[in-house]
């Protein structure tokens, strides 16, 4: 039984990993799987503007699965909810042909914001600096021994795939500053600010001159043979928050890196070379990579 | 965005059904998955006594599956949101090796009724007969011509299985009634009449004689071989509520068979043979058949 708090609007999302293609054996552990189950959740919540309160979990499991690593998966889960103040309040679990997890989280907000509210003229401002978790997965997926000594020396790249953060204060933050539109990265940038357009029926230019590269992100692409942008804008799962700003909201620790406009028909992302239209950047659940 | 109702106790609860194991394309259309995942999920509410009110669906969809196929899945969702008056609010759809849907549902009571409340002398009440899931499914599994003679015969027994029915209004009447516990009969009287004796700390004798069977279960057993107790009792998801009822309540529509006792180390099915221990009879998401 929960209690909802009188005045709030209650807010809701889900969203559900699978082994093999939003997580593997190879590259994370039992409680990275949990972990990021949940904050992939609250970055949702995060993005509304929402206090995180309630989640549920549905889990199938592979037959065999040792009890173990179920163990594992829960504490993961565990860590994840007294971290962000979330009560797990149910579950369910089920015999399938995969490990997979359906998190449903439940949200309290006075101000929710939604993805349809952006204006032209507004800002697109990001919460914190991109493509850490691109950089991080391709990384770990490299055979090359040099990705090895990036990643030590970068932590903030593998724990960015394995550990993310949702940006819970900043989706609060960016709602009293009157954020008219916001939406996670969960998709990549040039996706989600898509999204966002689409919803407000209004245009965008993303610029990638003012994209932030978290750090490593560089060092990454040059070792990979990639381009940084690419990794910052095209895939990943940052889960920092992408919001449109009204131009004289003063809001420190965002960084605006585009603008909303006037024409819906021109969506597009403003390279060195010209503008390039957004459509067919984002991420695909698809055609993930494993 | 959610408006909570002032003054009611808000309640979650989330099943995930996966291809192959709770339904498979041999024995049931797509509609028919979309809307036992949805009624799986309302039966949780009804045996909290709880009005539904909201769900979010969180769907994996192997590659390929026909958009055709996905569409009559959601087309089932829908005719069971508007069935029963529940609003889908939010849903995710990612790639897996098998079609699942995991639905988390909301609902809203005045007047919670936990697992945990029974007491000795309570008796064990249903909302209605049992084991028309289980045979409608066993028929429909049958190669036996004489199967289809008896579906056709009793329709309800293939209905139990494709289009379950939640006991929403019954949910509320039990507990305006002084139900003191309560559950939802998925995983067969024995193993849910368990779950409510363990919760509550006390004793339960399940009596056989009195088991009430719906129109067709003995039929379908008598041609099958088996035992339609078995039916009734072992498995199935009738999608009946099981509850604890003071002696002196008085409900229409609901039938006695057991009660609850003292002793916590008497939990048995009373048989003619003398009683049985209701442990190991319940039903095993792990050991299901396909």
């Amino acid at each position: 039984m929960l209690e909802p708090t009188a005045g709030h609007r209650l807010v809701v999302t889900t969203d559900v990993l699978v082994e093999g293609l939003d997580f593997t054996a190879a590259l994370s552990e039992p409680e990275d799987w949990g972990w990021k189950a949940v904050v992939a959740n609250l970055s949702d919540l995060a993005a509304m503007a929402a206090e995180a309160r309630w989640l549920v979990l549905a889990l199938t499991v592979p037959d065999p699965t040792p009890v173990a690593t179920l163990e594992r998966v829960y504490a993961g889960v565990g860590e994840a909810c007294r971290a962000f103040g979330v009560a797990l309040v149910g579950g369910d679990i089920s015999a399938g042909p995969a490990l997979s997890m359906a998190v449903t989280a439940l949200g309290e907000t006075e101000r929710p914001v939604p993805r349809s509210g952006a204006r032209p003229g507004d800002r697109l401002a990001v919460s914190g600096p991109l493509g850490a978790a691109a950089a991080g997965l391709a990384l770990l997926q490299s055979g090359d021994p040099a990705a090895a000594g990036l990643l030590g020396r970068f932590p903030g790249l593998a724990a960015a795939h394995r550990r993310p953060q949702p940006a819970l204060a900043m989706g609060l933050a960016l709602a009293r500053a009157g954020a008219t539109a916001m939406i996670d990265v969960s998709d990549g940038l040039a996706g989600d600010a898509l999204h966002l357009a689409e919803a407000s029926g209004v245009g965008i230019e993303v610029h990638d001159a003012a994209v932030p590269l978290a750090p490593g992100v560089a060092e990454a692409a040059a070792l990979l043979g990639r381009d940084p942008l690419e990794l910052a804008i095209g895939g990943g799962e940052d889960f920092v928050l992408a919001a449109a700003l009204p131009r004289a909201s003063d809001l420190g620790g965002v960084l605006d890196c585009g603008r909303f406009t006037a024409d819906p028909s021109t969506r597009v992302r403003v390279t060195r070379g010209g503008p390039v239209p957004l459509a067919g950047l984002a991420w695909d659940h698809f055609r993930r990579p494993g």
